[in-house]
């Protein structure tokens, strides 16, 4: 039964994913109200209704529950124990499964395995003594990560020698982590699907993405990955999303390596930075999309109407915004954050083209 | 000197453009502040700021100036003294020169031909007893209008013979009234374009219109009238625009007759229904394009990489909600408004396709 437009849907976390979401569901005819505990937040600025409270605060998630019609958030690292409250009240989407999968990243790997598609190389390290086997069964270059809560390359050690392993350990709080293989990728890409409660998916052209310090720094649409290379892409990320029972947009992240073979990376239970594109380029967004996903509706067309660039605006990158708005190929959006610091994700950037192809 | 980002842009007017004018601001990194006397705004949904107060309230007003860096409004029938007020605090964009220009239908019709334009024809009534030289002045079939005040047909009486002007007029409340006489189109069209404070313009391609009731049913963009015609239609919105030192988006409505010409209908100093296609099918939408004029921003690229056909659904029409949701080839913009009312705009539809030509 489709959530009917004028309906509020709630909104766990107010980055520029929430606010673009936002932006999304009141094109459509939708309330929304904003969950976070940060009163800064960029998306309360796009909604009448906000609560500031830290995702803990029983009694505030109740009152979100019993404002709306269907929560849905913006990053994967709710609480499982939020996520549960408000499924006991509210339909929530995705559900508490993706949340848990995509949480940790050993459980994330186990599950992808199991689903059919091929990671990198992995082992978990929760005390020393697990070191020297993990980096057995990883090899060496190497990459130690926490195995929750990580983003942006956060929580992260490049590892070259097995006498590095140790100290990052303990640098990241001698806790659980996974140690990864490194992948001799050639492309990086990814996939973003939206797949319904009825099962029906629709997937997104393959972007192929650049990373710098962790951090996305660009995808381009249409990828020079090969048609095959983006299928078997896809495929994987379809398998994923059925595995999961997936309501909503999946973001999968791979890597290609020189033989064609795909690896899964790294999963996202949600619309997706390397999915922005979809805004200036396709007939559907990708934060639309969820939106549909979410309240029931028919999933949009996925048609790209153009081809796409999209780089990213890190921290005091946002200072160009003069030269972006003269630039009549560029397509900005800004994310209303009033601190430039670095590393942070300021805005972005679209470029757009005819589509060629 | 442009409005930086991050900076709060003041809507007056609650409405389905004021909304969609606070979403494209939000996109480009804006804070909105919407002020409307009406605390059932559709916009109010799309801004954490907003100011329930009638347009004469002085010192609503001027807590509204202080809270904003530039003021624009999504309709045309702003008091004078409300806009005169505001402009001495606060940049007001479009200016008082526009207001007042499309606040009239005869002033309107007066400053066009000062222009170079051409009207229909048309005359005053003001008194039972101008209505003998009106009607010689326009012959027949005419349209008697309230000269300030009408929307969506709203204030206007269809005439076909000269003893019905008098009981019109006293229907329409006895007041300052023109006879417009009936133009013989073929087509209607209009020019949506952007003027910056430096005299840049940007014209989007013309769409041609249809309206029934007095209400603007569909847009179709390529206009089947020619290029040759299309080409008249912007050099004389383009003249309008400079003659009123226009800032920000401007929509002027005009009737294609079968031997070409070209009669100016109606100014909007504000985006325009006719222009709604732009979300969907350009470049940069008519709105983002005005947060940019009045922002003192560059001017967006206007091109046009698909064709569209916008259509507005009124009042029970919403109802078809669930039909265009599931329909692919079907953009919905619903208006968040709570009352079908019957002639209520409540939301439109575009259909994009590849672009032909």
């Amino acid at each position: 039964m489709p959530i009917a437009p004028g309906s509020t849907i709630g909104i766990l976390g107010g980055g520029q994913l929430g606010r673009m979401l936002a932006l999304a569901a009141s094109a459509l005819g939708y309330r929304t109200h904003i969950f976070c505990p940060d009163p800064d937040s960029p998306a309360f600025q796009v909604t009448a209704n906000r609560t500031i409270a830290p995702y803990g605060d029983e009694i505030a998630l109740k009152t979100f529950a019993q404002s709306v019609s269907v929560v849905t958030y913006e990053f994967e690292n709710v609480p499982a124990e939020t996520a549960a409250l408000l499924e006991r009240l509210v339909p929530t989407r995705p559900g508490a499964k993706a949340l848990a999968v995509a949480q940790d990243r050993f459980t994330e790997k186990e599950f992808v395995r199991v689903a059919g598609a091929t990671t990198v190389r992995y082992a978990t390290v929760s005390s020393a003594t697990d070191i020297a086997a993990a980096v057995a069964a990883t090899g060496l270059p190497a990459i130690l990560k926490s195995r929750r809560l990580g983003y942006d390359g956060k929580g992260q050690r490049q590892i070259e020698r097995a006498e590095e392993v140790e100290p990052a350990w303990l640098e990241l709080g001698a806790g659980d982590c996974i140690l990864e293989g490194w992948a001799p990728f050639v492309a990086e890409v990814s996939v973003i699907l939206a797949r319904a409660s009825d099962g029906a998916v629709a997937t997104y052209d393959v972007p192929q993405n650049t990373h710098e310090g962790g951090i996305l720094r660009r995808s381009v649409v249409p990828a020079t990955v090969g048609g095959a290379t983006a299928a078997t892409a896809v495929d994987i990320a379809l398998r994923i999303a059925a595995a999961l029972d997936y309501v909503g947009v999946l973001a999968v992240e791979m890597f290609v390596l020189g033989d064609g073979t795909v690896l899964v990376n790294e999963i996202a239970p949600r619309v997706h930075n390397s999915g922005h594109w979809t805004i200036d380029a396709c007939v559907t967004s990708q934060f639309e999309q969820h939106i549909r996903a979410v309240c029931d509706l028919p999933l949009g067309s996925t048609e790209r109407h153009s081809d796409a660039e999209m780089i990213n605006l890190i921290g005091h990158e946002i200072d160009r915004w003069p030269n972006l708005m003269g630039d009549p190929t560029a397509k900005l959006h800004l994310y209303g954050k009033t601190e430039a610091r670095e590393g942070r994700k300021m805005g972005h950037v679209t470029r757009v083209r005819r589509r060629q192809t």
